[in-house]
């Protein structure tokens, strides 16, 4: 099969349960060679595990995504074990605090993690993609990117930054070659973090109520699928009952 | 197989190379009973016959999906064939006009073509989905769908209403099982109605330079597939090449 | 004065304490002659009445602007008292019905409201002002005119169809000379209408809560005042307090 | 007069010609009290004093707006000077890179001086205008906020980051009585800057055909001096001969 010739690097893995470890799944049972990359030793290393535990190739590498060194890392190592054909950037948290009271320090972060990490995973992987003229890199959005929220200013500032670099990037390796697209994943993910801190929500929500990331993972991989005559550049995704 | 009990039901189908006919072409490898609606009953008929010819099973409906009885018609042949689970709106024309010459008449044929004609289609697949649960409504917009370039008032303003009442559906009839979207084709179509007008232009974009209909038939398949837990309500389609 | 050699269109006034009453007021306290056209002659002539009795000049004019004649006839008067330097329309209707049941007569009416009497008042002044070289053309949107809401779908496509019809206009007229420009309304207007369906909302919003006329009109006025170098295509306007 | 009582901060003033001067300019000729904030002394001081020179008041300092401390010190030298009533934003370079080749360096860089100095512009000018209720927060946006072209990732990044910013702060400190703009300058402006990488572009425009910056401070003024229950939030700016 050439697919196994042939790795996919997805930056920002944590829990099993999580979107980061789903997009590896989905990948790896399409037969790639899955780069879980993420700051969590355990939980990385984890979400390899569950992969290699149901027939997947996958392998596990710790760093920071926001960290230079780090990001070039995490490319070359899937390069080297395989060409690298898809890249999937998915790093990042949330936080919610007044403007009045949102520190430097949070809102670098935030920018570190979303706007930063996607610019080093997309210029990794299309600097190794770009010369073999194919490979699919995609980014995760959200809600916020689109709009910024009262009191969710660093987030929405910071994935509105992802947004931004994604059509860029999209304009400028799409006659390359290289498919670049945003998916915007507009409400809560039914995953290990919104669930810990709010723990009542899926049941709330009802079934289906919450993103499951295997079905986000489906779709990232049906975009990379796309012939070239016809790409995505951004989509979005909701659950069917998702009040909007 | 399930799907030999279901119909799909495609509302704007001319030429067997154009959009219409890969909708439904598409659905039909996948097992759907398809029912191609048009205005031109040779060519209905041809692209029925090229799906039949390929093992699949299509029929052929004649009328204008603008007016009323007609769009009633053809939800109602494709509903007593089989349960309706699909239904696609790809009807309407584009023309050009100086905003100063633009004549009420036309202006009002595209509303009726592209506005009328979604709306009714997309009233008719819900009024016949909503009692099951189940079932999906794609709507074919464009560029012009998001803005207004000049000469192409017409166009532009009959596709933004298309996109708006995409929109209130979906959010009307999402929490009832129903899965509404809205595909913006973001490039010229490699069809027969383009390359009648420019010949030379598959020519000058170069190989997958325009949208192949088979390829944006491939996605808007693969939203219908999509799990209700993450379900697309707006993707964008453009060529690799596009300079956008 | 200049200005008292020209003229200003209303298109869509209704009772003094409306909208399309508040832009004549505006543009008669500028020194334009205004003329007030609307469908209820009580109406129109009492809100005529009460710019005159500021000392401004205004005249009504009766007819339904999304009728070709009446929109000739419209424009035509108001030339003819003085040159055309503005024009706005502001006419059409809202109204909530389940997209399942919502009727073609319906849909078409509010269409014929909004995106046509849009249409030609914008067209009928442009070829007035084209000659000249000069001119303003406003456009009144909405919430709606951004995204379809559920059970909101006939509104939502006729005020997305102004939407693109005011940009493609802009296109085509600006290197011309005529500022084309849309206002998005974002908000209850504190008018009649608002206030005869939900009394109690002016005392549930608070001072200031819901749009005053008067000042959507004051940055009507200062749109049209804007130099050329630097003109606003469109603009959003909603109450300080709003939740959105 | 009461305006001689309140201060407005222009923070990012560079030549006389330019937008940061404009703005400074325009709110002193309606009697604030200006404080011009820059990085170059000679330029921010020049502009003081051609403020002065035409019998407004104004001052400099010298800072970074990305730098917390600065933008603390330009925020409470206004103040100390007069209640500060308008802080506009304005800092910021632009610059063009293959996305391949752009450096992390150059990516902070952008987005220290939009994204940082904007969120700390407004953060120090919202804590002082909120426990009087009322100010007005300007933020100055470009293309580039709303879409990444290719070869300009860093900056649009930047600017999007703004957008968000300045649409969390509206939603968050609007109910308290402050007004949040965004002003998007889709288009070239007739400074400085711009004729000195490209000295043949305004006669290659024509007249009006680059942006003027008294003509969108204009605008910025105009903002400023809506009435409460009428805000924009968003207005875009482009000469009338802009082909876009």
């Amino acid at each position: 099969m050439i697919d196994l010739q042939k790795s996919a690097l997805v930056v920002g893995v944590g829990a099993v349960a999580g979107l980061g470890a789903a997009y590896g799944r989905r990948f790896a049972m399409a037969g790639y060679r899955v780069l879980l990359a993420g700051r969590s030793p355990d939980k990385v290393e984890t979400a390899a595990e569950d992969i290699r535990s149901r027939g997947g190739q996958a392998r596990s590498i710790i760093g920071d995504a926001s960290i230079e060194a780090d990001a070039i890392k995490f490319a070359s190592a899937a390069e080297d074990w395989a060409p690298l054909e898809v890249a999937v950037h998915n790093a990042g948290t949330n936080r919610r605090d007044s403007f009045l009271e949102l520190e430097v320090a949070n809102l670098e972060q935030l920018w570190r993690e979303h706007t930063l990490g996607a610019f080093l995973t997309g210029r990794e992987a299309a600097r190794r993609m770009v010369p073999r003229g194919q490979g699919t890199i995609l980014f995760t959005g959200a809600t916020g990117s689109l709009r910024g929220k009262a009191l969710f200013a660093a987030f929405a500032a910071a994935k509105a930054g992802v947004r931004a670099l994604s059509q860029s990037l999209a304009r400028e390796v799409g006659p390359k070659g290289i498919h670049v697209a945003h998916l915007i994943i507009d409400g809560g993910i039914n995953g290990d973090r919104l669930l810990r801190s709010m723990p009542n929500l899926r049941g709330e929500r009802g079934e289906d109520g919450l993103l499951l990331p295997d079905h986000i993972a489906d779709t990232a991989f049906l975009v990379h699928q796309q012939k070239r005559s016809a790409w995505t550049q951004e989509t979005d995704l909701r659950p069917w009952s998702e009040i909007y």
